[in-house]
């Protein structure tokens, strides 16, 4: 979504990602990850007796994997900024199949090489519900990283 | 940090988690999870021209695995209810060691059988910076789930 620099970023372009298949090895794999081995995600009895009656996807993965199936061009995204009003608004379960959607909200000046771009990114499942949204900001240049600058690109 | 139904959660109630290294192991598999693979997480030479000079480590992992580093009680812990105001406010570096704190700053009812605690998160590194803070929610059931019922615990 953000492939050009800051001063040709306009707001209202929008996005749509293919999808991904949220999966019980996703699930394992992101407690291996974090440490955290919450009932929650890694328990099926004990998921059972909780509110939606099964393991859920982590929330914080579903954060992670949706924000990264937007293709950000790394010549122009300098780092990431801040996120708010990251709301899970259904949960998601293992076999949902989730896209991202994103637009451009908001663009501020940040500094004399830099703006931050804002995009309303939502996490949507098959069946067309909005499991996830927030407002994600990153720090992109106001002019693209020479690339020929680059060793390893340029040998 | 929450261990107890929502009626016995006080607000200015605190806790510091033990330390991590973040890892190259860590980054790479971060890649590996979400099919993110940004130079500027994954290519040293790349990352040898953007504004640190190095690799970051990914804010999303940051973030995932700072708040999975205060401990949460499965028996109160419904789900995760959404995240505020998180900010990237130092780069995190492979090798950083980060440790996560904890306030509650906010209890609010939430129908008959939860409340939403929202506690004040950040991630602290070996400097005593703070790479990132946020305000976290969970919410949280008024009655522990009781255990007694599962089989899994029970057999």
């Amino acid at each position: 979504m953000i492939d050009a620099p800051f001063p040709e970023l306009a707001v209202g372009e929008k996005k749509r990602s293919r999808g991904r298949t949220m999966t019980e090895t996703d699930v394992v794999n992101f407690c291996m990850l974090t440490g955290n081995w919450l009932e929650l995600h890694c328990n099926v009895e004990f998921a059972r007796h909780t509110l939606y009656g099964q393991r859920l996807v982590q929330g914080s993965m579903v954060f992670s994997i949706v924000n990264a199936m937007i293709p950000f061009d790394p010549e122009v995204v300098e780092a990431f900024y801040g996120v708010d009003r990251i709301r899970f608004l259904k949960p998601t379960f293992i076999g949902d199949t989730l896209h991202a959607t994103a637009e451009i909200i908001r663009l501020e000046e940040h500094g004399s090489k830099h703006g931050v771009a804002t995009s309303a990114l939502s996490g949507v499942n098959q069946r067309g519900e909005t499991v996830m949204s927030c407002e994600f900001s990153l720090l992109i240049r106001k002019e693209r990283l020479q690339l020929s600058a680059i060793a390893a690109k340029g040998a």
